[in-house]
């Protein structure tokens, strides 16, 4: 079907030295010997669906037709931001302030995150359990109903601690000019929130659901916290571009941390089969009142950071720093070279 | 109502090396005692409600029930979006080229972005203005409806300096294959034309909705540039991902910074009661002619980079450098070690 | 027009050291002197057009009226959606999973695909080839029909090149449950999905439409792959914030990088005018079974990282790594200061 011309060698991606220039483009477009055959539409793309289809087949880890044991990615991203609108009501639209006007939005907010969640926590659980057991008829369906259920109930516990988080935003900053400017500018509020609801559904024992909505925020905000880490009251991430938190990072109360901080794993131990063990403790442990600056680096899961203390930025740690101590890189040597004096000699 | 179980006990987030495993979610699933009451959407819920409600009215500060002096999220980024259309007709949709058609265009999207500031601007005045002082009935939206007419009538000169700053990027890329390219297609673009629409209202004293136009712009580009900085003409951001440039910050003409630069705070001096001192120069001044590469983060108030200064790479600056001067970490030390000889060593 | 006022001098840029506070915003409220004129809208806006109209004949180059050689941002990224529909189908809404239901799914996108696809290859075509040479009148359209024809065709070949690097995602991170959950949560599956449809159009010479790709993916996942850059077969990165992959860098099979990691350029060669010299090797050479970890910066078009090499976080490298070499940052030094006693000197 390919008819081969001197063109597509050109397009071969051996030629190393490629890259785009006006000049290549018109090359190819005046060498063009193969113009469309009228049929390719008609002959020839029907060649290629069965190639797909073909491909299909063959790679089926790739695909999930019918996608009845999916959850979807749309219907999930929908559920986070409806919890935000409970979670901070007025933020997301005007709600009138009349008490049983409340109580109306309350309970058709709750009744839609509700029938939603259930829905995409019973196919998350499907999709594992049918892979790995034969369960009665509807037995996902009613955990997912008990996990939705204890999900919702936890949302006054959840906003309790984000107004904790927020406040400790507000007092971190000192371009932060109010609690309003940080719930409606600050990226680590969905970034938190998020990560609030999402590590109640996978403490739960529920797949996928809760990662997609944390890629969610990660998208949003750069901010990319597993529902898996373990995080404590008055957290707050400023600018948060960067920020890596891993699956089993546990976080105290009261920390502080910057752009580009990463708690991440060491290494991964390997079974027999070379396969990369899953499920142990491979992120650091951070204590209370830490505060960890721009850049730094913390990693392994036997790392533990003490109460009080001061992580400088850029710093690369992979074993324990006691409590209340600050830890600093060594002032990196500078090398400092006078650009017009070099100029003068090279001109010599 | 929550009954407790055996299933509950291993919720707890106390249970220190959880990570999901298919095991331990279908254990959850065999084990759940509990299953939904039928009672607990009309009985249950009504409770949960109730604690919502109270939560809300205990965290006032977390929410805005009528809105009233809020400015809306969605109308703010709405209103950027049709600044982006003005600045670079016909990049986001045709516009015919008939110079009539220009100035309908004009007018009714200047108008549109006119009525909908004003009504954004005024609710952001009179949130923090009836918060201090009883102002007479309609100052916030007299001040709100000359701030407004203020930042249209500077667009010209926006758009003056957006030129430099694209042919900036066009220059200083030689990836980049036109200026239209750029605009098509550079982070910088929608960063930068944001900071400089959102810096006309800052200084025109008004909170909020420049930090949700700046923030609108981070969540999209991962560049975070605070709109009370100051940057001058021919503003070059390269990749962008992770860059910070701090409320007090101030840039000269012609620079170019690379990813992840800081432009941060060294410290935050607090005051008597402990509490952070806000509206301090806290932010590195950066002069004329200078390139700032990838992962430097420069910090402090006091901090100046000289003019034509050059600063390496992950350099980490906290105190100013001369004019016309390169500074560079000094050339890492590297550990080479090989991996063959390694495994062979390990398994004698 | 414009009124000089008091407060307009408060509004100064030269103003140094002005951040916002309720003061200083209440200060300019009840300072203003200055209500907008009731005759702005009808007399004042007009005049701002009359400017901006001046503004777009002057500054030609960043206006793109009647946009009928300019491709659109808006379809561009809704190909690379469906795009994503037939590389995942199932992923992004169900499928029925009847065959012939699946047949008619493949016809209708990929029909929609070419279309839309050959109309943003001719505009991006035309509007290099009008600057440089007057072509025949459809010599554009019709090598926009081969190029779209020729990237569809290898969508199968796509497919299995990304089965690869979904499986490594899978195999390379111990928080992977499934490659179902790889798909639906880690942002390199957009960013490299995208990459590998962009790259094909890139190399068949077509300009904007790949980059236009290339920043949507950035925009969602921080991860920025230029659509010239060459990748191998099961390429996975984690996190991937910050990744910054240049033009002309080449990569290996089986290569493995995290956030923060850049492939970048080391310098620019200028030509006698001082301008950069565009269409050189300017990024690195990554070989097989490489691994990058997070932050490290690799520069220069000279630079080869070998085969089986280990490149540690943070590092700096400006030189080749030779096969099978591990290269790490030598530790850092760290200062500790026990924040404790200091603060009993300090009391002393």
């Amino acid at each position: 079907m390919d008819k081969r011309t001197k063109k597509s060698k050109m397009n071969e991606d051996s030629d190393i030295n490629y890259t785009w220039s006006p000049e290549r483009m018109l090359e190819m477009i005046l060498s063009e010997e193969e113009t469309l055959k009228n049929d390719w539409l008609t002959r020839g793309m029907p060649q290629l669906i069965d190639k797909l289809v073909t491909n299909y087949e063959k790679y089926e880890e790739i695909i999930h037709l019918d996608g009845k044991d999916l959850p979807s990615k749309r219907a999930v991203i929908g559920i986070t931001e409806e919890f935000m609108t409970i979670l901070f009501p007025g933020y997301h639209g005007k709600i009138d302030a009349n008490k049983s006007h409340i109580k109306t939005f309350l309970g058709k907010t709750l009744k839609s995150i509700y029938e939603d969640l259930v829905e995409e926590l019973n196919k998350s659980l499907k999709y594992i359990c049918r892979r790995v057991k034969t369960c009665p008829e509807d037995v996902c369906l009613r955990r997912a109903q008990v996990v939705a259920k204890e999900v919702l109930v936890k949302i006054p516990e959840i906003r309790t601690l984000l107004r904790g988080d927020i406040q400790a935003s507000y007092d971190g900053d000192p371009a932060a000019k109010s609690t309003d400017e940080v719930i409606l500018s600050y990226p680590c509020v969905l970034a938190i929130a998020t990560y609030r609801i999402a590590h109640e559904i996978y403490i739960r024992g529920v797949p996928l659901v809760p990662r997609i909505m944390s890629e969610y925020a990660h998208s949003i905000t750069g901010i990319d916290i597993h529902p898996g880490a373990k995080i404590g009251k008055n957290f707050f991430i400023d600018h948060g571009t960067g920020v890596v938190i891993g699956e089993t990072a546990e976080i105290g109360d009261n920390v502080k941390i910057y752009q580009g901080v990463t708690l991440g794993a060491l290494s991964f131990p390997k079974d027999r089969r070379g396969q990369i063990i899953k499920g142990l403790k491979r992120h650091p442990t951070v204590g209370n009142n830490v505060v960890i600056y721009s850049g730094a680096t913390i990693l392994g899961g036997e790392t533990k950071i003490g109460n009080n203390a001061i992580v400088g930025g850029n710093a690369w740690i992979t074993s324990s720093i006691p409590s209340s101590t600050q830890v600093i890189l060594a002032p990196t040597k500078l090398y400092y070279k006078d650009i017009n004096s070099e100029k003068k000699q090279s001109e010599i």
